[in-house]
């Protein structure tokens, strides 16, 4: 079986407001951080799957035959809501995956044989090569892993004859229609579950579908319409747990209800404000007061986010030495440490980034609000992303 | 006639917690500043009434003759809570104050010309000197023209005798009884009405009764028992007005309702949350966990008072001198620059003073909570203080 070649990317993920709040029942706006994953799936007449992940130094292949053994003992399932533990569990020994060894290679190496495998299990295995690179840092809260599921199932969904191949002949990108759009969720959404074991979707949500989401309870909720934003994205590269920052916030809202109670409708509102604001933004011309307000809703989210206890001197930091651009940053996912979101406003010209990149951060100049999944034309991949996946 | 030599002192004013919350209806709680203005009232036999404000080089003296004069021609009051419109007219005649010279010495002499003659216009004129020296700053927000005014009204009221004279022989200080304090704070208001025309009432109060006060809707209530606590008063010199400050919380306000309502609400309840703090640790034996509460309360109202856009960047650098050394600061009254306070624990030695020093702020290591007006005896009171009065 031989499978067309094809080039696919997704982005990250940003929160933009209610990190935290998504908690304790409040709305959460995840946007899309337009530092992209990209994926190129290329036929081979090898007889073998390989995969190749150069940003972890991670290069493997198998042969085919070995891969059907292991689908002999494995029944075919058309479920993709729930996760097939007992192929997980022969994945993990096929790959020499011991319990205590769940590190990133081998959690990507999981999540793409697990799809492969449940994709083209039915029929003829086919012979390819995987290839990916990702602008994202992995493990800073930016959706690194979802971009990857999310091409992951794009790719393979895309090969496996189960979604059309949208790219036509002079189209630099393209996109899937709504119902495939799905099916790649569910399936990166599988992956997630590899990687992560318990994920809120929230990532893989807005992997497939770019733009930004709105999350309340659960459910996730993707916005029609929202202008696409220039930000800087700073990494302080301060190490921190996400779940001891959220039972931190939980210890102070249970230590001091009264206060923290209307702190997380006040967060709560800011993120309904902030919908409200880059709606209006998509229907109207776009004014500085529109910059105004967004620029006031992050300051005021910043200093909510300090009152939870969840902020660091890294970010005063970074807040500061925007501020002295006249820049208004917040921080962005668990805080304490990790990184944070500087708002830029259109046609500025900036100097911030060498400002923060002096303090010893890593920091991208990018925009929120992009496309998610699509296919790309090998013209329209950068030209540094193109080297490094035709390496292999 | 003459009168009885005495010495009396009153304390300044800070806000604890809930300044411009207060403006919306919310509790604020204002505690006595024991910077101190110090009063020492004279009888001369020189037919003249003077008056020495070396703070603010005022020295001022009147010949009963003309006071009498203008006496004649005033009706007698007995009604302390309106002031005597007429009066303060004629004074502004007498004094030679124009509209355009509302300085601090002329409304200073204003106020204890109007007080000393309501008091004592029914009956023979005293000759006195009256010489006060206050430790606080003018202006800054501290309640230094009620500590002024309620210096002036005890000292008067004990000359007149309409107050007895609380200090008995071997006493250092004493105090007046509730009816009496009553009277001084009535006085006290007409002085703080001539000085800035439409007080709210709280600075006289807490001068008078010291402590702890809550504010609620114009209803001031003196808390029964407070805990002394030690701070640093920091005044960052930053000018501001109040008024422009105000105007800025309420358009905020207006423009986020939904956001700003649940941050005042927040303030509300960290009045609450502290005034139970402060009342349990007079009745319980005082532990560190209730100074981590205190510096917790403190942390969080900072955070929201810049929400509300009242912060200075001189404030910031306040709050981040002080946790450099584990100390926690909230800007104190308007914002926007002003003063600030930082929590002391009982029993550390403090370098954050010559540390606050160097970065051009004024400092003084002091407390909060202590009595209010009180009488001395001269050997109570500190010896530089003594100089300084006893010149005059």
């Amino acid at each position: 079986m031989l499978v067309k070649d094809c080039f696919v990317s997704a982005p990250g993920k940003a929160i933009l407001h209610g990190e935290h709040a998504v908690v304790h029942g409040k709305v959460a706006l995840a946007v899309s951080l337009n530092l992209r994953t990209y994926l190129q799936l290329k036929a081979t007449t090898t007889g073998k799957v390989c995969i190749n992940l150069p940003n972890i130094d991670t290069f493997l292949c198998w042969s085919l035959f070995d891969c059907c053994v292991l689908l002999l003992i494995t029944a075919r399932r058309e479920e993709v809501k729930l996760l097939d533990s007992e192929l997980v569990r022969r994945l993990r020994e096929f790959v020499g995956v011991t319990n205590g060894n769940l590190d990133t290679g081998n959690m990507a190496t999981l999540a793409f044989l697990y799809i492969y495998l449940s994709l083209f299990g039915s029929g003829e295995l086919p012979s390819l090569t995987v290839s990916v690179w990702s602008e994202l840092p992995t493990g800073a809260g930016l959706g690194s892993s979802a971009a990857y599921s999310v091409c992951l199932a794009a790719a393979l969904l895309c090969a496996s004859g189960a979604i059309h191949t949208p790219l036509k002949e002079l189209d630099h990108t393209a996109r899937w229609c709504q119902e495939e759009l799905e099916l790649i969720n569910s399936w990166a959404f599988q992956g997630e579950m590899i990687i992560h074991g318990n994920p809120s979707g929230v990532d893989n949500a807005v992997g497939t579908w770019g733009g930004m989401l709105r999350f309340l309870a659960g459910k996730i909720i993707p916005l029609s319409k929202v202008p696409l934003l220039r930000i800087l994205l700073t990494n302080t590269k301060v190490p921190r747990s996400t779940k001891v920052l959220v039972a931190r916030v939980k210890d102070k809202i249970n230590k001091f209800p009264s206060i923290m109670t209307p702190v997380l409708d006040s967060v709560d509102a800011i993120s309904c404000t902030c919908e409200k604001v880059l709606s209006e933004m998509t229907c109207e011309p776009i004014t500085g007061e529109h910059y105004n307000i967004l620029e006031e809703l992050i300051d005021i989210n910043q200093h909510h986010l300090n009152v939870m206890g969840v902020g660091h001197p890294a970010l005063d930091t970074l807040c500061q030495v925007t501020l002295t651009r006249g820049l208004h940053s917040k921080l962005t996912g668990a805080g304490g440490g990790g990184c944070g979101i500087t708002l830029l406003r259109p046609g500025t010209v900036d100097h911030t980034v060498q400002d923060l990149r002096d303090c010893g951060f890593d920091c991208w100049e990018t925009s929120i609000g992009g496309p998610g999944v699509q296919q790309h034309s090998p013209s329209s991949i950068k030209k540094e992303v193109l080297e490094i996946l035709n390496q292999y």
